[in-house]
C-alpha cells in the first residue's frame, strides 16, 4: 500500500506472524494481517508486544503507523475463546497480563503512534486505536463500536477512560450503553477520532503526517507526550480497575448466556460481524 | 406521542400532577406537563422526586425518557417566586434541599436517563437535561440558555460543572457570560447535547435507543455509569458550592433590581420568554 | 474598525506603543499594532501588562476585546532574539518572569477577555488567545499553529495545558507533534476556538457580544470565571513546569541548530512566515 521511495537502503521489512511491518526511515508501517477477521488473539498480541519492544530499543525509529491488511476489519475485537492465552501474551511486555496496561504502555511510550483506520474496529480494537496518539479514519468504511455493555460488562482495556475524556459524559454514556456501531462521521463529531477523511486520501495524509512528525526532534516528541499524558491519560490504577471489573463481569451467568447466544448467531465469524451492532441487540 | 405496542399488558400509566408517565416494558416515558410554560415549581419537583424513587425501587425499570407535553417549552426554568417551596420539595429525595443534589442523584442512579428535547430549555431546565445521561434535541425547535449570569449569579444546580466538562473553558465561559439563547445546531457543535436531529425523526430515534439500552443487562448499565461518572461527574461538594454561591447571589440588591425589571417585562410569562435571551439584555 | 457611537464622552483613547486602545463604555478594544509582523517582544509585553493593570484598577472596565491592526498577523510568535528582555517585561505584572504566568493572570482576572482573530496566530500568540476567555476567528484568514515541537521544545506559555483540555489527547498530540498550520474551520472543529465566522461578520459579532456581556453585573463575571477556572484552568504549577521545560529545551544543541537554519530561511520575517508550517518542515 505504501509508495516506493528513492533510497532503498532505508526500507526494511521486519517479520511477524500477524503483522506486515515495513520500515521507511524513522517510520514503521505495521499492517494487521490476522485472517479471517483480525481478531485479537495471543499471536497478534505477541507480535504487537514484540514490535513495541524492538521499536523502543531502536532510537532511529520515531513513529509507528498502524493500519489493516483487511479492508473490512481493522481489529474486530478480542478473541473471547482465548482470554487466558491473551493475558499470558500481554504479560510479556511489563509483567502485567492486562491488555489495557499494554495499551497504556503504548500511550506513554516515546514512540509516536498513528492509527489509520479502514473497516470495523470494535471492542479492544477501538481501545487499541484510542491508546494510539492520533486516529484518522476512512469516511466511507470505518465503523466503531464498544459492544461489551450488550453483554453486561465494561470494556476491559480502557475504553471508558478514553471515551469519557475525549467526548464527555453524555456522548461516552451513549456510545457505551448503546453498544452500537458508529460511522466515521459521527466518530469524528464526537471526538472518537481526530478526523474522518475520504478513503482515497487517507493513506497519503497519514504518510505525510508520519514523516513530518518523524522529522522533528525526538526530544520534542517525548516532552509533548509527557505533558499531554499528565493531563489526559488515565492512570495505571484506573486502567487496572476497568480490567478487574471486566474480568468480574465475564464470570456472570448473564454474560455467559448472552455470549452463548451470540456464538450461535455467528459472533467471531466474519460475515455475521459485518453488522455486529444489530446482532448484539437480538440476543 | 408514543406508538402503540403489541403487548398491552406491558403498558401501564402512572399518575402524577405535572408529569404524564407511561410505561412500556423496561422503559418509562415521562412528559413534563406543567402549563402554562413548564416552570419548575414545587409540584413538578415533587413529581420528579417521586418518579425517581418509584423507578429506583422497581428493578424491572431500566430507562426513563424525559420529554415535554408543550412543544415550545421543555422546562422554562425554576419558578423564582417559590424558591423556598422548591427547596423543601427537593429535600424529600435525600434530605438535601438543593435541586443540584437531586439532579446529581439522577446522574448517579442505576437508571439510564435520556432527554428528548423540543422547545426551550433554560436555567434549571438546562441543568436537568445536563444531569440526564444523554440528550437529543429537535433541530428546528430546541433552544438552550443559562441566563442566570444576566442577573449576576451563577446557575445554582450544576450548569457550570457540566458545561465546562462538556465543552471546555472557552465555550462554557461564552455560554454562561453571554446568558444568551443557543439553537440546537450550536448546542450540538459545543457538546451541550449529544445530537441535534430533525424533529420528525426525534421520537423514533429516542424510542429505539431507549428500548435498545433497556434490553441490555442492568449490570452493564451500573458499571458503565459508575466508571464514567468517576471521571466526569462533578462531586457533591462542587454541586453544593455552586448552590451556595447561587443563594448568596440572589440576595444581592443588583439581582433584586434586575429581577424586578424582568418581571415587569414579562419574565415567567409564556409569551415574553419566547425570546428570553433578548429580554435579559434589555434590563 | 469600530463603529461610531452616540455618546462621545464615553469614548476614550489610551496611549500605548504597540497597542491601539480605545474605550467605549465598559469595553476596551485593543488592537495589536507591532509592525512589521506583530512579534511579541518586550515592548508589546510591557503594553499588555500595563493595559491589564490599568483595566483591573478601573472598576468601570468589564471587557477587553483583543484584535489586530495587521490583517495577516494577529501575533506571529515570541521574538526569539529577545527572550531575556521579554521575561523582564513579563515579570512586571506579578514578579514572575514567565509569559505563561502573565497569560494565566489574564485567564484568572475578573476582566472578561475576547480574542477576535484575523490572520496568523502562532506560538505564544496562540497561547495568548487560549488564555483569553473566548476566541472567535475569521473563517477566511485565521491560521493557527504551535510550531515549537518542530524545534524539539514544548510551547512555553501554556499551549499544551489549554489544548489538551479543549480538544482531548488525540487532537492535542496531533496539533503539537505536527507543529503545522491549521485553518479556522479545523480549529473550530477541534475546539481551539469557540467559532469560525465569516470575516465580514466577525467585527459586528464580537462587538455585540462584548457589549452584551459588559452589560451584565460584574458579580456574575467573577463567580462564573472562578467556578469555570476551578475546573478547566491549569494550575500555576503546571504553567510553571511547561515554562521551565521550554527554557531547558531551548538550550539544546539541536534547538540551536534548527533555529539557525530557520533564521537563514527567513524565520521572523513577514514574507517567509506566511507559510511557516512549511518552513519548519524543511529544516
Amino acid at each position: 500500500m505504501s509508495k516506493p521511495i528513492e533510497d532503498k537502503s532505508q526500507k526494511d521489512t521486519m517479520v511477524f506472524e500477524k503483522l506486515d511491518v515495513s520500515r521507511e526511515g524513522a517510520v514503521l508501517f505495521a499492517a494487521i494481517n490476522a485472517p479471517p477477521m483480525n481478531l485479537e488473539g495471543p499471536e497478534l498480541i505477541r507480535d504487537l508486544v514484540s514490535l513495541i519492544q524492538q521499536a523502543e530499543t531502536d532510537e532511529a525509529v520515531r513513529v509507528i503507523v498502524f493500519k489493516s491488511a483487511d479492508p473490512d476489519y481493522f481489529i474486530s475485537h478480542v478473541d473471547v475463546t482465548r482470554i487466558k492465552e491473551n493475558r499470558e501474551a500481554a504479560g510479556k511486555l511489563d509483567g502485567n497480563p492486562s491488555i489495557g496496561q499494554v495499551l497504556r504502555h503504548i500511550s506513554a511510550s516515546r514512540l509516536v503512534t498513528i492509527a489509520q483506520i479502514e473497516g470495523r474496529v470494535r471492542g479492544v480494537g477501538s481501545e487499541f486505536i484510542l491508546a494510539c496518539d492520533m486516529r484518522f479514519a476512512a469516511r466511507e468504511s470505518a465503523i466503531f463500536g464498544q459492544f461489551e455493555p450488550a453483554f453486561g460488562v465494561i470494556p476491559g482495556a480502557g475504553a471508558a477512560q478514553h471515551l469519557t475524556r475525549l467526548m464527555g459524559r453524555g456522548r461516552a454514556l451513549e456510545v457505551l450503553l448503546s453498544a452500537d456501531d458508529y460511522n466515521a462521521e459521527i466518530a469524528e463529531r464526537y471526538g472518537w477520532i481526530n478526523r474522518a477523511l475520504p478513503a482515497a486520501e487517507l493513506d497519503d495524509f497519514v504518510r505525510s503526517l508520519a514523516f513530518r512528525v518523524a522529522g522533528f526532534p525526538a526530544a520534542g516528541h517525548a516532552v509533548v507526550k509527557n505533558r499531554v499524558n499528565a493531563i489526559a491519560l488515565a492512570s495505571a490504577e484506573d486502567i487496572q480497575r476497568d480490567s478487574d471489573l471486566f474480568l468480574e463481569g465475564v464470570s456472570a451467568p448473564e454474560y455467559r448466556r448472552r455470549m452463548q447466544a451470540a456464538m450461535k448467531r455467528g459472533f467471531q465469524t466474519r460475515d455475521a460481524e459485518m453488522k455486529l451492532g444489530q446482532l448484539v441487540a437480538d440476543l
